[in-house]
């Protein structure tokens, strides 16, 4: 059970850290995130390294018993940097080119950058793979930064090559007959830039697909380089929240173990969910493998408002349920507060007011506690939840049929319904084996292949229980709308069919009592029958027998009750 | 009685084209928009064009009887056009240069835009201008697009010599002495791009009537080369919104008939209105030619939150109100809804559910109807109020006293509470002879000529019903105030004067019970009688006897029963 | 006592002049502020002067006794300036150039910018220095604007090897070993541009620094031209809002008066309270020298929902307010309301109705009434609260705890209370010699060196009673965090520690029954004893005693009776 967090010794004088190594001994810290941030320290002037001080804290750490998760950092070039290489600082879509002030101030896909990036992750993985205190490896941090320059232009043309084979099956998956945008060259093609009105859907999704793919190419530079030098785990962490460009699919294909980073922003059995939801996300994720909390915050949750403290033991509390949920390690950012620095009210293990704390004790008491647990072995889950990033990204298209519609806050809140029965849930891609979930939930599923809707329809005919939520089974992989009546794909599966939706400005209450809000549709049942009403009396929620199994379809936002009602009534 | 909408088939496989035509004899289509999205079909590049296609689908139009109101591609330039003429893409006032991947990635004012759209509207003339399908001519879509780039600097240098004739006399009329704007150079004068503060009112009003003209010139070139190859009228759509830099007076003009985009956003009663003021507009500024709704939505409102459907009957009933009010035909956008692209979710006369669908059978239903209607001939209107696109752009200054203060919603406010009377309502110019009509009204019309002025006295004297309301009169036509109290010109007509303004944070209670909000004004009697008082006993509204008429004045914002007891009062 | 405003003749013709000094007299106008816009009229191209106009406004208004406030006009450099150096106009952080149109547009620290304000200063200078009219020169005009082009790069580089003078010092200021931003050498040094994530803070902090000291540079430049050339007093004025990066007590040491254009934003009493702030802040930043009302708004207040009026009589009081509080006059923006330009709705003493208005009536009453006032004696303030722009400007970084952290808000609530309880309020900085007041406030003082606390603590050892409120004494004046509890620096003195602060998300009441909201700590006792609790018993209010005087801490937000219960406690 790893228990530490992110450690920046480059931050303070040497003699703090012989106080850090101390209190982490106090505190059972068995494992540091090293060298996050350090680029410039470790690298002052292009090609040239300097190495003493880092060396000295992987000793000090491996000679008081702390293993370091060694990290490469290239997630902050160096001010040299962006002046040498003006074409790898990123561009936003405007055609700002930013400057270097702040943190992750480059483009993956420029070529300075990555033979920069392989140039620091060469000399680290030399002198620190055969290092006793090197335990793993954490490759760069929290993908996420996408650029618009025209380095991205052209590797986002060998991709879509690539993916669409021809130029005409770009232009028929992009549906560029429309507004008159069909391409009759490659090199016409561009990310999607400022333009006058609304952009294309499906350019918009082949972009993010893009740069989920154009940033794993660059971990996986690193990642082969550390592994001919050692055969620690190799990852990197992944931030939480719903603005990043990665498949995390196809990611955690790509790493020994996966990393998140999660920081709660509500109080009390709130957050309890959401620490609950992000340890799902992880676990399944990682199929198998083991996953790691590489990142939370200390005792402290992170508002759109601010700052607000957690009550004391809470910390404690959330941290145990990371674990208990699989988690085989509890990390933070980051072990001491910083004095200065745009993160200088971020928390830190030992705070600005020093170790004699109440946070530095309850982060020792925790250290303790998980010092004499074993792993946990989460109970197997009877049900699934249907999680996929591209369908994700193509919901978050801005030209839907109303604001708000958004996958994640859908899949989330189901799943804060069955963690409140006290059901462990699993996360599934559209096209895994299901076949071994008692029931699966898909909620607001906009894009679908064909291959999932026969792997559902499969798992239904063979006895599975599905819960489809509206708007669903609506998109083919190109963000075509599938034709003859919603859910599309799904129409014959769930025996429904609707011609038109009808979005909700008030709250109304259905027929079982609970209430619906944000959105309803005109359902005809084809096949199923209803077993929730509006008040009209046209069918909320349906039910259709297919094979051995059932599928159910709920055509609007149920609350917590509705929803817990059609579960308890599919048996779940 | 034309009935059907845009039909862009190139979306479509050939076999669908000819359910496409079996549907629109169905539902009794006469008249398709064909081509206004073609352009990069149509020459696939550079000079090189491609009729194929759209010789079929003119030909199989005309076979099964239906008229095309064929389009020039103009509002969306090919990718291609915009690689080789990048400096004929538009520029935002802050110097971001647009890209393609929408549409109307253009400036109106670059000579390789200009000779594109010369090029592409000749080869449709010359191709189609005897075609027997091609029976109106639509040029462009939804003008609107402007641009601040050296092109459009130099051409509104050209355009504000042949107005103020001399640097000196804009110097004047801009108000240059303030701020140290003097232009001693013509070459010194921009468009108004993005500065530290404020801009000149005078000079952004002048930009604004001169995008309207740059606009105007280019739809008349292409207007000119329709017309020599053919005797279809010729046209375009203008966007009932308010954001359009158009003069609808000049641009009237200069079409064979008025089509206006209506896209209603309020549900029930409100949606009438809203359809009674777009078709009153439109009939007003034809000025005797016809008029026809040359889009609107299918069955449904496009609002800020999204797209709401309207209920069953509802589409039958406002596009009745249409032809009621002098529509000669009533289109859609579009004919079938798209799968992919940007307004994929734009309904479609045939939705994505197929033909078997409500909405098409009401779009049916409606199309046989209007087969068997006459043209209507709508009672001749006793009422006006007056319409000026310079007097609202000068009004969307963003310097005024309050924020708040709107022509157009002024206009529509006085609009609706006529319609609500059964009174049908002309909206006329300030210069227009309005002698005919038994009442005018001038809501908010802040900027006013003398010429305008000397017509509205007359029109009093020689026994018309005037009736004014709150911060008109208030500025000449270089947007200078006009001195010596309020409401400036109309001061002497009106018989009151204002020296102060005392916006409302909160609504007044007058002396005849009604509510006003917003706006009110000290005013002092110079000639004029109180109708109405606010609390403390100030005139609220006025009435002045001159010569034969009357002269109202409302000095704050009533609510609609308010403003029904002044034309109660005053006869209307 | 000055009575009088901006007067800008350029903008009328001659034949209004007449007129102006007629009303002047009728007035009482004894000072017009002339030449603030006047650039282009004054130099029609660069280097030529036409100084005609001028002269006949001076001796005209010289001929009718009223003096002349006789400003450089380099506020709004003409168009043809913007034209000729193209590398002198204003670039924002992400890039964006400037283009002339408004005013202001000019970068303090271009080359060409400088050259051409010494141009235009010399050449007032000679002409205008002996003229007897001219009683005083007015730099400039509401210093402000900043730019982050290179020439400020290079600026900003020389100011940061003056203030750090080795790279080291900056690095270990700036704490740029966190997120990698170490600099190797002093060209890698951008003003704050557009970047990828939260900029640093102390990078932020030192820029704003900057640009007070290269504004300041600029502002001495001319006064040092203008003193040469005769004997009045040189000053600036003051924009009394929270955007402008100067350090008032720096410039306050330079300028011969203190001008302030004061713009009252609430009506009634507020706007009194308001009055009374930013007059205690003037008197208090000339240390002794005279300070002056150059700008106020003409019986109106400026709000950011538009303009409202004051109620006939409250301008008066107002006026007599600041020079009750000291000021030797009372000036406005602007003498006669614009007809046009981007100010035309700002009233003018003379409105747009002309003399014959309840308003110049006022104007001219409260004219006749300064002419018979002697200049006021304020009371001696007993009371003190520190005043320090920088560590406003440091609580301005965007990535503090919770947002709402304001100095300038907590400054203006105290000052509130002191004045409802009918005290005189002076300001202080915080390395002031403050042993002569009975009381010191500092409210949420976020950045303190290490002198001020010394000086703190003298002041209450030698039986000050000092009251010090959240937030206060956390960092040093690098903006790094004082380390080993909060409130840092003043930990001792206060006799309290805090390790956590708790933002508050609904008010809570406290033990002596008054509301707090926003903000509350977790607050130790360590000499102290609480005087107020939490409802949890927790310490909100305490007092030390220390040496022959006391140390108050409210550890959060109180309502005004909460804080005026400490202040009658605390016997002040």
């Amino acid at each position: 059970m790893y228990f530490g967090g992110d450690y920046n010794p480059e931050q303070w004088p040497e003699e703090v850290w012989l106080e850090d190594v101390r209190l982490m001994r106090e505190a059972k810290v068995n494992l540091a995130t090293v060298g996050v941030f350090s680029w410039a320290r470790l690298e002052p002037s292009e090609g040239v390294y300097d190495f003493g001080w880092l060396d000295r804290v992987m000793n000090l750490l491996h000679d008081n018993g702390i293993q370091v998760n060694l990290a490469t950092p290239t997630a902050s070039p160096p001010p040299w940097f962006g002046l040498a290489h003006q074409d790898a600082m990123p561009v936003r879509a405007d055609g700002t080119r930013l400057t270097h002030g702040s943190r992750d101030t480059y483009c993956v896909n420029a070529p300075a950058y990555r033979a920069a990036s392989r140039g620091i992750a060469t000399a680290l993985a030399e002198r620190y793979g055969a290092h006793p205190a090197t335990v793993m490896w954490h490759v760069h941090n929290e993908y996420g930064t996408t650029c618009h320059c025209d380095h991205c232009a052209g590797a986002f043309r060998v991709w879509l090559r690539d993916r669409h084979t021809s130029l005409d099956a770009l232009n028929d998956a992009w549906s560029t007959a429309f507004w008159s945008q069909h391409y009759s060259a490659w090199e016409q093609i561009m990310p999607p830039r400022t333009t006058q009105y609304r952009s294309n859907p499906a350019h918009l999704l082949d972009y993010r697909r893009f740069c989920s793919d154009a940033l794993l190419a660059h971990y996986r530079e690193q990642r082969d380089i550390l592994r001919a030098h050692g055969d620690q785990p190799v990852t990197t962490n992944y931030v939480m929240a719903g603005w990043t460009p990665l498949d995390h699919w196809k990611w955690s294909a790509e790493v020994d173990l996966v990393g998140i980073d999660h920081y709660t922003d509500e109080p009390g059995d709130a957050g309890l969910a959401q620490v609950a939801f992000a340890s799902d996300l992880a676990r399944s994720w990682a199929r198998g493998k083991p996953w790691l909390l590489m990142e939370q915050g200390v005792a402290a949750m992170y508002t759109p408002g601010g700052t607000l403290p957690l009550e004391p033991g809470e910390h404690t509390r959330r941290s145990l349920d990371y674990v208990a949920r699989g988690a085989t390690g509890v990390l933070h950012f980051q072990w001491r507060a910083s004095q200065g620095g745009a993160e200088q009210w971020c928390q830190g293990m030992v705070p600005h007011a020093g170790a004699d704390s109440r946070i530095f004790r309850e982060i020792a008491g925790l250290g303790r506690t998980l010092s004499t647990l074993p792993p946990a072995e989460p109970a197997a889950a009877e049900v699934a939840i249907l999680w996929d990033d591209e369908a994700a990204w193509a919901l978050q298209n801005p030209a839907m049929p109303v604001a708000g519609l958004d996958f994640r806050a859908s899949v989330e809140a189901a799943h804060r319904v069955l963690w409140q029965r006290g059901l462990t849930t699993d996360f599934v891609h559209p096209s895994h084996d299901i076949s071994r979930y008692r029931a699966v939930l898909v909620p607001s599923l906009y894009l679908i292949s064909d291959e999932a809707v026969a792997n559902l329809t499969a798992y239904v005919e063979g006895g599975g229980t599905l819960i489809v939520s509206y708007f669903s089974g609506i998109a083919d992989p190109d963000t075509r709308v599938r034709l003859g009546g919603y859910p599309g794909a799904l129409r014959d599966l769930l025996g429904v069919r609707v011609e038109e939706f009808r979005p909700l400005s008030a709250p109304v209450t259905l027929s079982d009592g609970t209430t619906a809000t944000f959105w309803s549709e005109d359902v005809t049942l084809t096949g199923a029958t209803a077993t929730v009403t509006y008040a009209g009396g046209g069918p909320a929620v349906t039910r259709r027998q297919a094979g051995a199994g059932t599928a159910w379809y709920v055509s609007t936002k149920l609350d917590p009750a509705g929803l817990a009602n059609v579960l308890t009534q599919a048996g779940v």
